[in-house]
């Protein structure tokens, strides 16, 4: 690893950029300096911070309160036995990371230099600066109303009171442009460089990019199947039975194997058999004080049954009315097709043919509108339901935003599909929601972003054009941190799989009447790779890496989806002309039947689920051998332990005659 | 635990008793009892063992080689740190006993004596016998045909090539007179005594106590409501709507708070948080010697993809095979019925009216017979597909058993509900089946092994009389291990679970039809409840404790069955005239209808299962506690170590001009 700090005190690589209110009062910046640099004999977190030296734009008004911390290497390893990090061994398991052990695993030489990578030491200063806490102060000093608990996060509590105003990695320049070279610089038909993302984002971002490029492979029979199917057969709409049939197979199998997939990832990153760590409050969260009943130590409580009412009374009741008026949009989107049909089929000339498509181009425009609006609220909201954990509060965040965007994005599919019984315009309904959110999608996802950011770069290096004579393109690094603290801040992958997750849906649930689904999604899902690529690495601040072992809720997600596509599928079969001329004489028998095999299709699902292990063999065997290891490695420590403390009779033999009171 | 050894040498209380086959060589007895009794650190057992002494029959024919297992208080308490035992800590909280902490246990006193109940001692004994593993003897002297492996159970071994018998905890007299005294012997409308049951027969036995109990009076108010339903409105197939939607409700509320209900159980007697020990290989499990990949040690092996040749291409086709023949079987009894019918038409008598009922009883004594019958082929079969763990044979069993005596059982009423729609035959039939069943069963499982053991016994002290006059009633110990070696075995609680899977299938599956079936199952329970009572503890021998911490794979059975039982139901509600009266125009929208409402429960359902915690709140806060606990002494562990080798420089602050290459 070579810093990247030329500029700095030789041998301090800054690591993570603190960013603190500029009106922050100077004692409160040097008692958390000091709590920072201080030993954690004294309950510190050892680490080292540097002011950054002011930018060539000093005299602007510019926020002076930023600095860098740093760590020493002796720091990083005890750090990493704290956070639990796993790292290769040297028989090829990954094993967690302890100090007295460290010479046996595989890439340690020396002194450790570049054992970690960037991203692990910058995990492990974000760990060690969040768990530093409160000692005896009640406040920050020079701020008395920002309050202090003995033994909770001091980083936490700044951040929630607005001092702390951003926390964040370094990119590490070299390492980037590597990684864009050999990401999305060339064009190839190779897999990305999934470890290389992991090196530099974490475990978090290389889930979602190995999701990506695995569900795009996954859809490749299904566009190769899709694409004859929707140039040779346009207005068959018979043979769609075979491809419901396809797809309802597919969605089950692909989700099984995703999850063989994901295990063996996190085993070979070492995020499989880690440990969570214990979880704090997050930082927005309130209440009045009172004794957690887990840790013993004081901290504010909020009542679950409080939490629940607002739960019950508010957000469901807002989340309903939020379903209601999408459904109120999807009636005037139908009127408004009804009226341009009504023109069309007056006086068809070309310009009202076009006008065809304009209400399903609108409508999509809207829903984009409409979802990008209640994402707002749901955020607001779920912050108001004051959740004391992250996790608690991401679940309830992703349950409202995946509820309503199913049914704002879906409804008017399923609508059209069994009320009006309209395939023609179901596949063109479907056809122009794809293509309309897929183009607004990359637009605001990539395009826009860079656009800002650009702005924004080509600002700076003016700025320091008109001061000094810049030999080099590079920037020095007290303009490249004050650029990456201006960069939008990354808000995690919840957006990048929410796409996918309603692309999915685009295609388990209705490709069988548009074939072309699924070769669309292709198309947009390789860009997206690129895009989404171009924006990790150039448009938003690096994040800090978030060491995950699976995609989390998402698999729920996207497992629920398949369980209404086969209900879908069966539907649609069931409404295929091909399958009623079979029973001609009664649609009574045709339902029963269609219902009969579909549940017995959906406990088949069930059983299958049940019966594919979601870790591959070879991996569970190596998890029992470390299993059975450490169990033997206890047994004979325990039985060491024991021989020390009882001293057992020199025969060590019982006799049976022994007197015994037992 | 005052012992029942008075005639046997002074503060030997025998456990555990062992009965080698008659023919064994002396050699192997030797060698045997000598790595038995030898100390830990030559890899014996460290116990204590004495032979019983003849019998006052001596003269017949009787096996001399029976052999007696105690041990020393001491040996006990290392055991229980072996086995992972948990017991009451002094802050009430449950935790792993470790000797070192022995005397912050609550009810430690002294060295311990009756810390342990006796059902924990002889578990203690078993482990440590079944752990005792072969060294370097290549087979067991003077049975040249036993071999050994090295690392491998020495137990295990011997009781698969027939040496070792049996195995068997001994009954503890007092202790079961007065556990048999609060259990059944006094008629009360109290609980039974689960913690006193737990104490003496184990985890495994009290939760399927538990689990009777807990079910019977979930199924009070059903039967409260059946009753007056089954008095007043007798003909009245309308109403069964209501009772339909109960049921429904009913089987998923019951199953979830039975999960919580279990939790608590679990954590009172300090299973929940129990890890399961590592599992060896099964008894029976053969093939060709190879390297175990985790163990590393040289053991049998039997390669994956022929059981699982054997699973499809024999078991799989054998389970359809035995269903179709059960389908033939029902054949039979709707043509034996449809004579019955004719014959009662042509000339209604009171005879003929009795003969109505006929079909049905033969029926059903028949399922039990074909039952019983298959319960042999699928345990055949499951151990001839020689699988390497208990756990996975049991779930193999369990699976067979269950496909087959669910198709069995409720085939025929499937068949009358949903095929010939005749609801008075429902009726009729499934109050047949479920009468003839339930007397049969308390036939077989109490009064039969009641007898035959009641026969032994008088035999046994009619013999004794012979001999000597017999003061006290009491048998002589070694009468008394002979007389119990000679009692049934329990099989485990596999029949008794299958029995209340079964009558809850009949519940929730068809009650709405027939609202007695409650009613009856309620009574049989109550009497279930004292005949298996009974049966543990006079007919079979006692059973070894069996750290359980649910009812296991009998939780996703009786889930799985209320799943069906919301299908059924729906089905049911359906086809009633009553919600036929609504859609009088069209079969067809009431069919989509019960079908959509039907899909939206079982998805209800499911949300439900997901959104109810499984183990109730404040048993979650104190695992939590205990888990923070233990991470937060871990990390002063670790930072006290890291302090002790790397001595940190005296000042304790690292200054941030500080070189450091990192």
């Amino acid at each position: 690893m070579e810093g990247s700090g030329d500029n700095s005190s030789p041998g301090f690589t800054p690591l993570v950029v603190l960013e603190l209110a500029s009106d922050t009062k100077e004692e409160a910046i040097q008692w958390l300096l000091n709590r920072i640099e201080d030993s954690q004999q004294n309950g510190g977190a050892e680490l080292l911070v540097k002011q950054l030296g002011p930018g060539v734009s000093a005299e602007e008004k510019e926020n002076p309160n930023i600095f860098l911390v740093g760590s020493s290497r002796q720091r990083l390893l005890s750090g990493a036995e704290d956070v639990g990090l796993f790292k290769e061994f040297s028989d090829g398991s990954m094993r967690a990371f302890t100090c007295a052990n460290k010479h046996n695993f595989r890439d340690f030489k020396g002194d450790g230099d570049s054992f970690f990578s960037m991203a692990e030491c910058q995990y492990i200063v974000k760990h060690e600066l969040d768990t530093l806490r409160a000692k005896d102060e009640t406040h920050v000093p020079g701020h008395s109303q920002v309050k202090l608990y003995p033994g909770k996060s001091i980083i936490r509590r700044l951040q929630s009171k607005g001092i702390l105003i951003q926390m964040f990695p370094l990119h590490e320049k070299e390492e980037l442009k590597r990684l864009c070279f050999s990401w999305y610089k060339k064009v190839k038909f190779t897999f990305q460089p999934l470890d290389d993302i992991r090196h530099y984002f974490g475990e978090g971002q290389a889930f979602y990019f190995g999701f990506l490029e695995y569900f795009t492979f996954a859809l490749l029979p299904m566009a190769l199947i899709g694409l004859p199917y929707y140039l040779f057969d346009w207005e068959d709409y018979d043979k769609y039975v075979v491809f419901a049939v396809f797809n309802l197979v597919w969605c089950t199998v692909i989700l099984e194997l995703w999850k063989r997939c994901s295990a063996s990832l996190a085993y070979r990153w070492g995020t499989l058999s880690r440990k969570r760590a214990f979880e704090e409050p997050r930082p927005g969260f309130h209440g009045i004080l009172g004794f957690n009943p887990v840790t013993g130590r004081e901290e504010p409580l909020y009542p679950t049954a409080k939490r629940h009412l607002r739960i019950y009374l508010v957000s469901l009741p807002f989340v309903l009315l939020c379903l209601y008026m999408s459904l109120y949009v999807m009636m005037i989107y139908f009127r408004m097709e009804g009226w341009a049909l009504s023109i069309h089929s007056e006086e068809p000339t070309f310009w009202t043919e076009i006008l065809l498509y304009i209400p399903s181009v609108i409508y999509a425009v809207v829903i984009e509108i409409m979802n990008l609006l209640y994402r707002y609220a749901a955020e607001f909201l779920t912050e108001w339901e004051n959740h004391r954990l992250e996790s608690s509060y991401q679940n309830h965040l992703v349950l409202k935003v995946l509820v309503f965007n199913f049914f704002n994005c879906f409804a008017s599919l399923f609508y059209i599909a069994f009320i009006m019984h309209d395939m023609a315009l179901l596949r063109q309904s479907l056809a122009t929601l794809l293509l309309t959110s897929q183009i607004l999608n990359q637009f605001m996802e990539a395009f826009l972003p860079y656009w800002l950011q650009r702005r924004r770069n080509k600002k700076m290096i003016h700025k320091l054009k008109r001061r000094r004579t810049l030999e080099d393109k590079e920037l020095p690094l007290e303009e490249q941190v004050r650029l990456e603290a201006s960069m939008s801040t990354y808000l995690g992958t919840f957006d990048d799989y929410l796409e996918q997750f309603l692309l999915f849906g685009y295609v388990s649930l209705f490709s069988c009447v548009y074939p072309l689904a699924a070769v669309l999604v292709v198309l947009n899902n390789i860009t997206e790779v690129y895009s989404d690529a171009f924006k990790m690495c150039r448009v938003f601040k690096r994040p800090f890496s978030d060491p995950a072992a699976n995609i989390g809720v998402w698999q729920l997600a996207f497992e629920a989806m398949s369980v209404i596509a086969v209900v879908t599928n069966f539907a649609l079969i069931g409404m295929s002309p091909q399958v009623r001329a079979y029973f001609p004489e009664s649609e009574t028998h045709l339902i029963l039947w269609t219902v009969a095999i579909e549940h017995g299709l959906l406990a088949f699902k069930f059983i299958l689920c049940f019966l594919i292990p979601d870790v591959p063999k070879y991996i569970q065997i190596k998890l029992a051998r470390l299993e059975f290891e450490s169990l033997e490695a206890l047994k004979k420590k325990r039985y060491l332990h024991r021989r020390k403390c009882w001293k057992p009779r020199s025969s060590g033999k019982w006799s049976s005659e022994e007197k015994s009171s037992y």
